[in-house]
C-alpha cells in the first residue's frame, strides 16, 4: 500500500486477534485454527458495471465489494477469517476516495470479524476498481457445496427476491450469521448465494447436483422492491419476473431433506424468514408448478456474464 | 467466474493437492498444513502503469500478475499454496485476452507448486486490470518480516539491479527458491523483494527496522541492462543510479549477522549470485561510502506511489 495512505488508514483497522501481521509487510500473517481448511473467494467489481461512482456513495460501493465475497464465504458455511483489499483509484479522486470505501467496509468487517489483513491501493487513468479476498475457515466435509443437491430434498430460500436495483445490491446484509446457525445445527445438502437472479442460480445448482428442480412459483417470497419495480414499468415485467431473474439478492438457496425443511420451516431459527419455493427432482432442468398444477418448463433467466 | 470461459479453462488448470475444491463453486478450499500461518498478498496491475496491453504479449502480462505476488511470498520465506485470479477485460478483447492470460501464469504457478483456486472473470469498457491474491504458508515465528534488521547485520541483495524496463520488470524469476533455501538453513534476520527500487526500499527496511544502512556504493551489482539503459541515454542517469532506483528488480534483500554473511557469500547456495552491499547501522538513514571513505547522506529515490 501506499505509505502516507497507510499511515493514515492503519489506526482506522481495528485489531483481531488472528491476525499476527497486519498491513505494511510485504504480506500478511494470519494464524490457523487447528483442523479446519482455507476458504478462499474473491470478487472484483467495476464502476458502471456494479456500481455508479457518480451515482452512489463510496463508503456503500465500499461495504459492497466486501459484502459479495462474505456472501460467498456463507454460501459455503465458512466462517469469515479476514480480506484483503485492492483498489484501483482513478487519479481524480485519489486518497479521499479510498479513505471512503475503507469506512464503509471497515464496520462491516467489524460486525463479521473479519481481519482487514492487508490491500494494494494505486491510482490510475481508469474508472474505480476494487477487488477483495476473503479468506474463512470450514471443518473438511462440512463445507456446502452447490453439488449436494438430492432429488427429493426441499427447496428453502433465506429473505426475499427482486428488485435488489433499488437498493440492496449495495446495502444487503451477508447471510453470515445465518449459515452459521444452519451450519451448526443442521444438516443442509448444498448451497449457493443468489448472485445472478433466483431461477438462474438455482439451474445451476441443479446442474452441479445433477438433478432438476421444481418451484412452486405461488410460493416465491417476492421483495417490496420487486413490486414497486413492476409498478414503475406498466407493461413491464411482473413483480414474480423480476424475483426469479433479478440479480444480486445475495440471498441463500438451500437444499435439505424433508424432515430438516419440515423443521426449519417452523422453528423459524434465523432473523430472516426461511420459505419453501419447490422440491428437487430427477428429472434434469427447471420445472414450474402452479398450487399443484401440471408441471411446465421454467427458463432460467438473470445475469448472464458475457466476456 | 464466466460459465462458458470456465468449460475452456478448467482442463487447463494444474490439479493440486492441496486443493480439495476448485474453481466452480461460491469459493475454494486448501488443505491446512499442521503448525503453519498462513500468509496473504495481493497485487493489482493496470494497463498503462505496470503493463502495456498494446505492446506487450497478454502472456507475460498474466505471468507477471502472478509473478509479483510470489515474490512478496519470498519476501516472507513463505511457501507459495494457492492463488485466486481476477480480471477486468476490456470488452472488446473478451475471453481470447482472458485464455492468454491464464497461458502465461499457469507455467509459473506449476513451476512454484501454486493452486489455482478460484477467480472472478469479468468484462467492461475500461482497460485490462489483473488482480491475483496469492496465499502461502510458514511456521509462525520464521518468517522474514521487514523490521528485523539490526545494526552490525551485513545487506546481502540476491541477482543485480536497474534497467528491469527493458524486460525483467515483466519476466522476472521470483525468488522463491531462493528463499526457501535460505530459509530452511540460515537464520536470516529481515527481508523484504525490492519492488519500488534497491535504495527507496532499502531505506524502508531500516524504517521498519528502526536502525540505519551504509551503502559501498562500489559493490552494488549492476544489471547488464542498466548499463545498457545508461548508454542508450547521454548525460542522463548513470548505471548505478538505475541499479539505485529503479524498480521492479523482484530481487531480495537480506539483514544477516556477519557470520551468517560470510558462510553464505563463501558457499552462494543459490543458483543465483548473493552480494554483500553495505551494512545496517544505529544511526537511522541512508548512507553511502566508497572504498572505506567517508560517511555521506544518499537520498532513497525510486517508484512513490501516489494517490
Amino acid at each position: 500500500m501506499e505509505r502516507d495512505f497507510l499511515r493514515r488508514l492503519l489506526p482506522r483497522l481495528p485489531s483481531h486477534p488472528r491476525l499476527l501481521l497486519g498491513p505494511g509487510d510485504d504480506a500478511a500473517l494470519l494464524a490457523l485454527a487447528k483442523d479446519n481448511a482455507w476458504v478462499v473467494t474473491t470478487d472484483m467489481l467495476m464502476d458502471g458495471v456494479d456500481f455508479e461512482l457518480h451515482r452512489h456513495d463510496a463508503r456503500r460501493i465500499g461495504r459492497k465489494s466486501l459484502a459479495v465475497n462474505l456472501s460467498d464465504l456463507a454460501a459455503m458455511a465458512a466462517r469469515p477469517v479476514g480480506a484483503v483489499i485492492s483498489l484501483a483509484l482513478p487519479r481524480s479522486c485519489g486518497e479521499a476516495l479510498a479513505l471512503e470505501l475503507y469506512e464503509g467496509l471497515i464496520p462491516l468487517a467489524e460486525e463479521f470479524e473479519t481481519a482487514i489483513a492487508g490491500g494494494d491501493t494505486n491510482s490510475w487513468n481508469g474508472p474505480l476498481v476494487t477487488s477483495i479476498t476473503a479468506i474463512g475457515e470450514v471443518v473438511p466435509g462440512k463445507e456446502w457445496r452447490r453439488s449436494g443437491a438430492k432429488p427429493g430434498d426441499e427447496i428453502l430460500v433465506t429473505g426475499s427476491f427482486g428488485g435488489s436495483i433499488l437498493g440492496k445490491h449495495l446495502d444487503f446484509t451477508p447471510r453470515v450469521r445465518e449459515a452459521m446457525v444452519l451450519a451448526e445445527k443442521y444438516e443442509i445438502h448444498a448451497a449457493m448465494d443468489v448472485s445472478d437472479g433466483l431461477s438462474l442460480d438455482l439451474s445451476r445448482m441443479c446442474e452441479a447436483s445433477g438433478c432438476g428442480a421444481v418451484l412452486d412459483l405461488s410460493l416465491v417470497p417476492i421483495a417490496a422492491a420487486a413490486h414497486e419495480l413492476a409498478a414503475q414499468e406498466q407493461g413491464g415485467p411482473s413483480a414474480l419476473d423480476h424475483a426469479l431473474s433479478d440479480g444480486e439478492d445475495f440471498e441463500l438457496i438451500l437444499a435439505v431433506s424433508p424432515a430438516v425443511a419440515e423443521q426449519l420451516l417452523a422453528s423459524q431459527p434465523l432473523g430472516v424468514p426461511l420459505t419453501r419455493i419447490g422440491r428437487f427432482v430427477k428429472q434434469p432442468g427447471l420445472w414450474q408448478q402452479v398450487s399443484g398444477g401440471p408441471l411446465l418448463p421454467l427458463s432460467p433467466r438473470g445475469y448472464e456474464h458475457q466476456l
